[in-house]
C-alpha cells in the first residue's frame, strides 16, 4: 500500500451507528491513512473509496457480554478479527469503538504483552487547554498492586516521550496528599520505589485539583480511580459550559453576549471536546490499540486511527520496549518488582 | 445565649489568616449564631462583638504533624478545646478550617461515634446547580471495606433527609459501570447488600460522569476515589471557566460579549465556588463537627458555621441515630455486618 500506516478498525460496536463511524473513516483515510473495517459492507457503505478496504464481518461482541469469555469463545468477531489482523502484520494497529473490555481483551490476547509488563493499562491524553498531560489506567485494572502502578509509570513515561513528544515527561502519582505518606497502602509503597527509580523524573504525589491544571506530564492511578476521574472531568466540563449556556439565556443582554463569544468559544468547545484526544491507548503490548469513545462522532473516530496511525510512526511500541529494558524489566528487576518485595 | 445554635469555631488554620477569619465569624454571628473561637484574641481582634465569645488560645495542630498523634497529645490545641467543647454541653457544633485529619481526630475522639458506626464518613454537598447532591466519603477513610460503603449509605441517606431536606433520597454507589458487577470486590459486594437493604432507595452504581448531574441525591465511595473526585471537580470547573475567561479575552468583539454576559456569569460562579456549600460534615458522630475548606474567605467560614447551625436545628444527630436504629444498627444486625459475613 505504501501511503502509510494500515489500521485494523473493528467496524461494529460504535453508539452512533454504521454511518458515522464510515463518515469517521473517509476522513481518516482523506489524511492518508490506510484503514481495514471490519464490519457489515452494506450498513458500511465504504466500497471503492480510496486507501478503504471492508473485510466483511458479521459476527461481533456487545457492551453487555461477558468480553474476556466472548473473546475467547468468538473467533469472527469483528474486534478478534481486527485484532488478529495486527498480529498477522496485515495492519499495523487496532481500532475499536466498541465494547472497551472486548477490544482490551482481544488486543491482550492477540497482541501479548511486552516483555517484563505484568499488566497493561489504558491510557488517555486529558483535555487540558494547551498541555499534553497522560493519564493512566482509566479502567484495565480495577484492583492494583504498588509494582503496578510503577511500571504504569514507566509504560506513561514512555508513551509521552516516544508519542506525544515530550521531552522528559514529569511523573505524578494521583492521591490525596501532597506527603508520601498520603494515599492507599498500594499508593505509598510506589511512591517509595519511583522516588528511588532510576531513568524516570518522578515530581511525588499529585491531587485531583492537580490534574486538570498539568502539573505532571505523566499522572498514574488505578484504574477505578481513573475511569471515575476521567468521567467526572467529562461530566463536570459538560455541567459548567452547560450553565454558562443557560445563563446566557437568561435575558437579551447576556443572550447578546454569549453570541458575540460564541467564536471565540468555540475553540474551549473543541479543546474539551472527548472526541479531540481520539481515545484510550493500551499501553504495555507487543501492537498497536486504541479504544475510541463509545459515543464518538465521526471526528472521534478519525481522531482514534490518526492517533493509531501515529503511534504506528512514531515506533511506539519498539521506543517503549527500550525504556522498559533501561528500566530494568529485561534483567528481571524493573523496579516494580522491587515494590513487590519491599511493598505491603 | 437564646438566640440560636451555638458553634464552637477553631480559630487557628485557615489558610487566608485570622482577619478573614474572623470576618466570617462576623457575618455568622449576624445571622444570630453564636460563636465560641478558640483563638489569640489580639490577632482575631473580635472582642466585643455581639454572639462572639473569643476564648482565649495559643497551642494549635498543623496540617504537617500527624493528626491522631497531635490530637491525642496537645489537650490545649485550639480544635481539641473546640471539640471538648461541644462533649461538654457548652456549644452545639465544631466547625474547623484548619487541618482535616486533625479536626476529624479530635471530632472522633471527643464527640466518640454513634451505636454501631464502625467508620464516620466526611461528606459535602456538591456543587451541582440546581440539585442537593451528597457525596461521601470525601477523605476520611482511604480504604473501607463492603460494611462501611453500606454503613456510609445509610449515614448520607439519613444527613439527606434530615438537612437537605430531600424526602425520600436516592443513594447511588460510584462505581466504573452502572452493571451490579462492575467495580473493585468491596463495591460489587456492598452493592448487593444495599440491593437487598430495607429502609434505603437504592438506585445501583453511578458512574463518574453521572455525579455533576445529581442522579442519585447521595453518592457513596471510599474516601480516596472520592478525595480525588471532589478536588478534581473543583478543579476542573476551575480550568473551564478559566478557558472561558480566557477566550472572552482573545478579541475585542468576546470580550464586549463577556462583559454582556458579567451579571448571567455570577450565578454560575457563586454555584461552583467551593466556598458556598461550607464545606465537609463528618457524619456517623453524637455531635456535629463541620470541616470548612482550608482556603475558605470570609464567606466560606460564614457558611460552614451556618451549616453547623443548620444541622444543630434540624436535629442530624438524633435523626440520624433513629434512622440507623431502623437500618438495624441497634439490633446488632445493621446492612452492614452482612457485607462482612456474606462479601469478602
Amino acid at each position: 500500500m505504501g501511503r502509510g500506516p494500515t489500521v485494523a478498525l473493528d467496524g461494529f460496536g460504535a453508539e452512533q451507528g454504521f454511518e458515522v463511524l464510515a463518515a469517521g473513516v473517509r476522513l481518516a483515510a482523506g489524511d492518508g491513512i490506510d484503514v481495514r473495517v471490519f464490519g457489515p459492507p452494506p450498513e458500511l457503505g465504504l466500497d471503492g473509496v480510496d486507501g478503504i478496504e471492508v473485510v466483511p464481518t458479521s459476527e461481533w461482541i456487545g457492551n453487555e457480554e461477558d468480553a474476556v469469555a466472548a473473546v475467547r469463545a468468538k473467533k469472527e468477531a469483528s474486534v478478534v478479527r481486527a485484532a488478529a489482523d495486527v498480529a498477522e502484520g496485515r495492519s499495523d494497529a487496532l481500532v475499536s469503538a466498541g465494547s472497551t473490555g472486548a477490544a482490551m481483551a482481544a488486543a491482550t490476547f492477540g497482541l501479548r504483552r511486552l516483555k517484563g509488563v505484568q499488566r497493561p493499562a489504558l491510557a488517555v491524553q486529558l483535555p487540558v487547554p494547551g498541555k499534553r498531560v497522560l493519564f493512566l489506567d482509566v479502567g484495565a485494572n480495577v484492583e492494583v498492586r504498588a509494582q503496578h502502578l510503577v511500571q504504569f509509570a514507566f509504560l506513561g513515561a514512555a508513551f509521552s516521550a516516544a508519542v506525544l513528544g515530550v521531552e522528559r515527561p514529569r511523573v505524578g502519582l494521583l492521591s490525596v496528599g501532597e506527603e508520601a505518606g498520603k494515599g492507599r497502602e498500594e499508593v505509598v509503597a510506589a511512591h517509595a520505589v519511583l522516588s528511588a527509580a532510576p531513568g524516570i523524573d518522578f515530581v511525588g504525589n499529585v491531587e485531583g485539583r492537580d490534574l486538570p491544571i498539568g502539573v505532571a506530564d505523566v499522572v498514574v492511578t488505578d484504574g477505578f480511580t481513573g475511569n471515575v476521574a476521567l468521567k467526572l472531568m467529562e461530566g463536570t466540563a459538560k455541567t459548567v459550559t452547560g450553565a454558562i449556556r443557560d445563563a446566557a439565556r437568561s435575558n437579551p443582554l447576556a443572550a447578546l453576549g454569549g453570541l458575540l463569544m460564541r467564536p471565540a468559544l468555540g475553540g474551549v468547545r473543541r479543546e474539551l471536546h472527548p472526541d479531540t484526544t481520539g481515545g484510550a491507548i493500551l499501553l504495555g503490548l507487543r501492537g498497536i490499540a486504541v479504544v475510541a469513545h463509545g459515543s464518538s462522532g465521526a471526528a472521534g473516530i478519525a481522531n482514534a486511527v490518526r492517533l493509531a496511525a501515529r503511534c504506528v510512526e512514531a515506533g511506539a511500541v519498539d521506543r517503549t520496549a527500550a525504556l522498559l529494558q533501561e528500566g530494568g524489566a529485561g534483567r528481571g528487576e524493573l523496579a516494580g518488582d522491587r515494590a513487590e518485595r519491599g511493598g505491603a
